[in-house]
């Protein structure tokens, strides 16, 4: 049989960086567990525009739609900041999104205990946090129609459309309903039902898809202003929240810089299975492409790797594996070594960008 | 010359409690300041609805189109949640802000230091925290046309709009600017300008009018999800934030859960100047209506007060007795009093919402 074949989108900013340490893990892999992947590399964000004109080539597309899973990195800078809307680098990771139908963005929050004096939040609050964050990606008001901005009158007005189908919620809300029967067992929507249409179809097509397909679940719903004030108050009162991708969006950042640890945090997205059972996937760190620190080794590579852990979790079906290379992660923080984002008032040994990845693989 | 007038709309849950406690400052004013206010009284959400099959009567929002200032408590609860959407409680707060064109909503996110402990923050992170989020409040995906459920093909999909026009942003952003003006002169504008066209629009007019009108004034613009982030991480590095309809529901929520003195926090809704000079208002605290405590003495009337102590500063030019007001309030505090919302393991004495009332009218 094949390798499973994996493509690198490393982006922009740190994005490559921490991409050449999860190299160094999947080298690993196959060296030493026998876990051999194909791997090729492409653009994608400001680094594809520099290079085609485009933050996204049809190309490196395909080459995505046709692997078992996307590994990418980050994108943006301030470089691109001036550029049309359409060849901005976020267009990039929108597009591939959508073409490749990621509609179930998964997002844990998760404290990890040696870090959880970098919250903000006091310690009782935040230690131990364990809760998963389940986004839709490809539908909302990213991607309605009509959109744009029109003249009206004399003046303009800009325009976007929230806009979700009975079938969109209801695949969404699957994907969280089956993560919580493997974790807490406990799904909280949220939506804007008391404001929006659109809030009041997706609360019914949530309860509706609970009520006959997952009604051991325990299933509540909030109001997306209220969840924001509880994910801020008492966060381990969650297991599962499952929303809408604007809501999402906000909210899985606001519960990751919560968590104190977001230079750690992963991401998946996934779609449809494809012909060999397998589901899309793209993995990605919630952190963004901190073009203020890029190329001076500074960056934590740790997300990363851990969306790698991701893949080999959902796309690989090698849980032990990716339980492996989360302990490795653990014992290297426990033995001290920080890169520059995790160098607290408590010290540690300050490590760069390369030497963290280096210990992750001499842990394992 | 007349009273100068208010219409009191208590509406739901503990909003008629509270407003109870507010109609004994106002006593106190008129009996000992020579302020004397004429003070009339409406339904408003499930009250209105209960009375007169609507949340809000064309009679009800008369009277507040002609009064010198609305003062609301809170509106909605558990038995109203099957209602059909045009008839539910929020509908009435909804088309009051829409019709009397209430377009700035002040939010005031403070930390009052006898509180500083009850935030789910660390001490050092909300302590002496004091920023001012202004959310436009008449227009984007809470008003935008086309809206509904509608059947495409054989389902159902749930549609909003966000629009803004260029005018809507200008006066919000004027609004905010004002305000920096007097505080401590920065203003950080949020949007999702790399997703929303309308984001893009957004951030463009804040600009101009800066540019043009207040360059005085430090401006900075940051994606809602990043802010959210900030929020959460460091909030003492805002002034005056200025956001959408949306955003702002949810940032200004968010950034109130933080102080950790939600039952403490006022907010004012502004619209155009009136024919007298004061400009159409409306004020509520930010707290909901709470039907779980309802009826039971419970709930902390401060927020409701402090909206009035607003109602002082900024519809009747009455800074001196609004902070002769607050002031009073933080004297009560410091004393021990507290509501059962306040009670922290430093304990404090025990009072009712009444009690808390007539503690702050004997302080002034
Ligand atoms: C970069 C941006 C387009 C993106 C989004 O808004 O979805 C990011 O914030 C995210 O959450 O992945
Ligand atoms: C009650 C609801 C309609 C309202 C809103 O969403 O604006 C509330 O959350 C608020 O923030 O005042």
């Amino acid at each position: 049989m094949a390798n499973p074949s994996i493509l690198i989108l490393p982006g922009d900013g740190i994005g490559p960086e921490v991409m050449a340490e999860v190299r160094k893990i999947i080298d690993w892999f196959g060296a030493k567990r026998g876990l051999n992947f194909d791997v090729s590399e492409d653009l994608i964000g400001g680094a594809a525009y520099d290079a085609h004109g485009v933050p996204l080539t049809d190309e490196a597309l395909a080459k995505a739609q046709a692997v078992d899973a996307v590994l990418l990195g980050a994108v943006g800078g301030p470089k691109y900041d001036n550029l049309d809307f359409a060849l901005k680098p976020e267009r990039g990771l929108l597009r591939i999104r959508k073409e490749m139908d990621l509609f179930s963005n998964l997002r844990p929050a998760q404290c990890f205990d040696a870090l959880a004096d970098f919250s903000s939040l006091k310690r009782d609050v935040v230690a131990g946090l364990d809760i998963m964050i389940v986004r839709e990606l490809t539908s909302g008001v990213y991607f309605g129609e009509p959109r744009g901005i029109f003249t009206e009158g004399n003046e303009r007005v800009g325009i976007n459309t929230q806009r979700y189908t009975e079938s969109e919620i209801a695949r969404v809300a699957r994907s969280a309903f089956e993560l919580a029967k493997r974790r807490n067992n406990k799904v909280c929507s949220m939506e804007k039902a008391n404001v929006m249409e659109s809030g009041i179809l997706w609360r019914e097509v949530v309860q509706k898809v609970h009520d006959e397909e997952y009604p051991e679940v325990e299933l509540s719903h909030m109001y997306a202003d209220a969840g924001a004030m509880q994910l801020c108050r008492w966060p381990k009162q969650f297991d599962v929240i499952v929303t809408d991708n604007l809501f999402g969006d906000i909210l899985s950042d606001c519960a990751a810089m919560l968590t104190g640890s977001l230079g750690m945090l992963p991401s998946a997205s996934l779609g449809a299975p494809m012909a060999n059972g397998r589901p899309k996937a793209l993995y990605e760190p919630v952190h963004g492409s901190a073009p203020d620190i890029a190329g001076q080794g500074k960056a934590n590579p740790i997300a990363c790797i851990l969306s790698f852990a991701m893949a080999l979790r959902y796309s690989f079906d090698q849980g032990t594996e990716a339980d492996r290379l989360e302990g490795a992660i653990e014992a290297v923080l426990a033995s001290g070594l920080r890169t520059a984002d995790l160098m607290g008032p408590e010290g540690g040994k300050p490590v760069s960008t390369s030497e963290m990845g280096d210990a992750v693989v001499k842990a394992l």
